[in-house]
């Protein structure tokens, strides 16, 4: 560990946490169109918070929606790699209210600064995991008076709202932001004493299939019983999608899927889960899925499908003596290596067919595709990040996956590079819920990683 | 034919044209607060027409809902049959009112007062129905000074929101409404050169089924495929619901479902069905239903199931990727003779039960029973109907069963008299939407098939 880095954190820590603090109490909800000037107010304050560390080019990056901010510093020389730091500095909103032990926007400090927590909207997610990063440049240059290699920071804006208009930002800076290697800063660890790094996400395609089957409404007393009614066909294909093991039932649907390299199931073997423990904080009474499948397989490295909703016909008070006219579902399905979004859309497009009989009029309308993202775990610079971490946390990291999707998808595959995750925060850090906090001790251990990290990865 | 009582029709022909009318001006919507009075002056003047006519003890029986109306002529003697005329005084709400050729409550004659038809809200439901059979008993008393057997009406005034203080009403004036026969005046025939006469009516039995798996919406990424989704559960259950044949899948479902007796069978068999008529009339662009089962049986003569609505998680624009806390959905059952409702009600939670995986969390909630009727076609009442109509219309009438649920279940069995059905409406006379029609030809006959009926059902 770099003693250097760690003596400067020593002194500067008041300096850093009331920075801190100070981004916190913007209230920049990314949802909310009523937060829109907030959401900007804080683009402007990640700008100076940038070149005050040293970055230079510093860019308020306009986009449809809301602003990216961009900075960099590539004095490390040609032959130096390039690192891109992601992270984002809009937030969730903040109801319920009343659930907060304190107001969201007014941060607190409980228990101390280097072993307590702070408490507020974004504190974790992800204004204080992409602070470390910008502390860690400051530090460098202050100590070392240079950089082990050339960073930029893309800061987004929209990440909580699913990122509308990131890749077309992507697209368009790409020269701006060419890079050999990307560092994710928005992910969790296993826990304080099991460190971990994330190695993939899962992708996701989505539909929404209408089913009319009649003119109106019909009289269930008249007509029930010969003619086709829209709820029991929209129940046929939801039970359908699944066979009895738990499994989706549309022909092809594993095909491509990736077996785990020996690395990443010994890793995924090694993980200490609770399942008693995670049930109850899903708040189930019981855990299911597809057969055959461990817990963390199912929520990770396995393609899912859920039904997202449901409806047809009548839905209120009492009951109404209808057979309905029309009604439908909308379905997500999360992806994972190698399974392409095009291809499943495909699969399921057509296996949709085979469920309609003629006569009944079905609209299927996609909702965007995401590709699954899989940092290979061989990878010298997956292996560079293990080395920081464990430089830092005192062990090796294992793997995990994360079961949702997001931009980094988009990153790696726009930018050409491998996506690399840093991730500080924890399971129970209460991401988009009241009392989202920061576990200090993650947070400066985040900052000496980042730093180690710069090392590990200064040759391309 | 009783010829005295067509020269009756004749001469009073205008004055019970301008009767009808009258009446169809009054907008007794019995679903809508704001028509209750008009609901209430409808039952006055009901009770006014019945007194005009001759009958007598005329009386308004208040309900916990809108009011009934009674009258009657007793003497006839008491060797003399009893019998009692059902209808209703209350209407259907008119929407949409821009399909209206004229306005609902401006009744309009289109093509003259014998071979035309009349135009309103409540013109053959059931104002109509009803006013033939009092301007029967107005004509008899007007030719031969007497009728042929003792004589009560009953006109509610809440059959168009499913009778729901009728029972009662029945219970509690069982002494009153005493009788040999019950003639219910609220149904069709199949064509005008088609008569016909019912004999059955489907019973029903509804539920409201909701279940829970989570306490609250969970991430679909994060949790979508280890927790229970009850989107998929819902989807499992209303599809076995149905086996592949079409066969409502609960077991013991048809078991007490009594074959028709042979005249039935040849009845059912007579009747001119054009099923691409049928299935245009329904607006549906295929029929489908029990295999094995025509048409006729699947709407008259079997038992369904007709999940009305289903409402599960997320149904708002575009997608939200969660795994649904809850959802639900409502279901109905027809039932024929013999099933009753509370054996079909245990068989269906029974089943239900077997659907559900531990740790699901399920609320299951009747609405009601209502069990099939059914009038023996051997019953001599039932010939003195078809002599009746036979007289009028120069055919015997048919038999046809109705596939929807009303009072007159209640009516036969509280009350322990054998239903009748004089119904003159015809199957395009557009109830319970716009443009609602009576065909004037059909009326005239209803009158005076009523007048022979009393003569036919003289001897109790």
């Amino acid at each position: 560990m770099a003693p250097r880095l760690a003596a400067w954190v020593e002194a500067e820590r008041d300096r850093i946490v009331a920075t801190l603090l100070e981004w916190l109490r913007i209230p920049s909800i990314s949802a909310q169109a009523a937060h829109a000037a907030d959401v900007r107010r804080s683009a402007e304050w990640t700008a100076d918070l940038l070149a005050g560390a040293g970055l230079e080019h510093v860019a308020v990056l306009e986009t449809a929606g809301a602003p990216s901010v961009y900075g960099d510093w590539l004095h490390a020389g040609p032959s130096a790699a390039t690192a891109l730091v992601y992270g984002h500095h809009d937030v969730q909103p903040v109801d319920p209210l009343d659930e907060w032990t304190s107001p969201p926007f007014e941060p607190a400090i409980v228990g101390g600064s280097i072993a307590g927590e702070c408490r507020a909207r974004g504190a974790v997610d992800d204004k204080g995991q992409v602070l470390y990063q910008v502390e860690a440049v400051r530090g460098l240059l202050a100590t070392d008076g240079r950089l082990p290699l050339n960073v930029k920071f893309l800061i987004e804006g929209e990440e909580e709202v699913g990122s509308p208009h990131f890749e077309s930002l992507l697209a368009a800076e790409a020269e701006r932001l060419a890079c050999d290697v990307i560092v994710v800063s928005d992910t969790d660890m296993w826990a304080p004493d099991v460190p971990t790094t994330c190695v993939g996400m899962r992708g996701l395609v989505a539909y929404d299939v209408r089913v009319r089957t009649a003119d109106a409404d019909l009289h269930s007393g008249l007509f029930g019983g010969a003619v086709p009614n829209p709820a029991h066909l929209v129940g046929r294909m939801v039970a359908a999608l699944h066979d009895d093991g738990g499994r989706v039932a549309i022909p092809g649907f594993y095909d491509d899927v990736a077996d785990l390299t020996p690395d990443e199931e010994a890793s995924l073997a090694a993980i200490p889960l609770d399942e008693e423990q995670w049930r109850r904080m899903a708040g189930v009474r019981r855990l299911q899925g597809e057969s055959g499948r461990s817990l963390l397989e199912r929520i990770w490295t396995r393609p899912t499908c859920d039904v997202v909703g449901i409806d047809v016909g009548y839905q209120g008070e009492g009951m109404k003596t209808v057979v309905p006219a029309r009604g439908g579902f909308k379905v997500t399905f999360r992806l994972v290596p190698d399974q392409k979004p095009e291809v499943i859309a495909e699969r399921f497009e057509r296996w949709l067919e085979t469920m309609v009989p003629e006569g009944v009029d079905v609209d299927v309308t996609p909702h965007g595709g995401v590709a699954p993202a899989l940092t290979p775990v061989d990878h010298p610079a997956v292996s560079a990040l293990c080395r920081a971490i464990e430089g830092v946390w005192g062990k090796a990291p294992l793997f995990t996956r994360i079961g949702g999707s997001g931009p980094e998808e988009a990153l790696g595959r726009v930018l050409g590079a491998p996506v690399l995750y840093l991730g500080v925060a924890l399971p129970d850090d209460r991401f988009h819920a009241p009392n989202e906090r920061m576990v200090m001790d993650q947070f400066w251990k985040g900052l000496l990683a980042a730093g180690e990290l710069w090392h590990e990865l200064r040759s391309p």
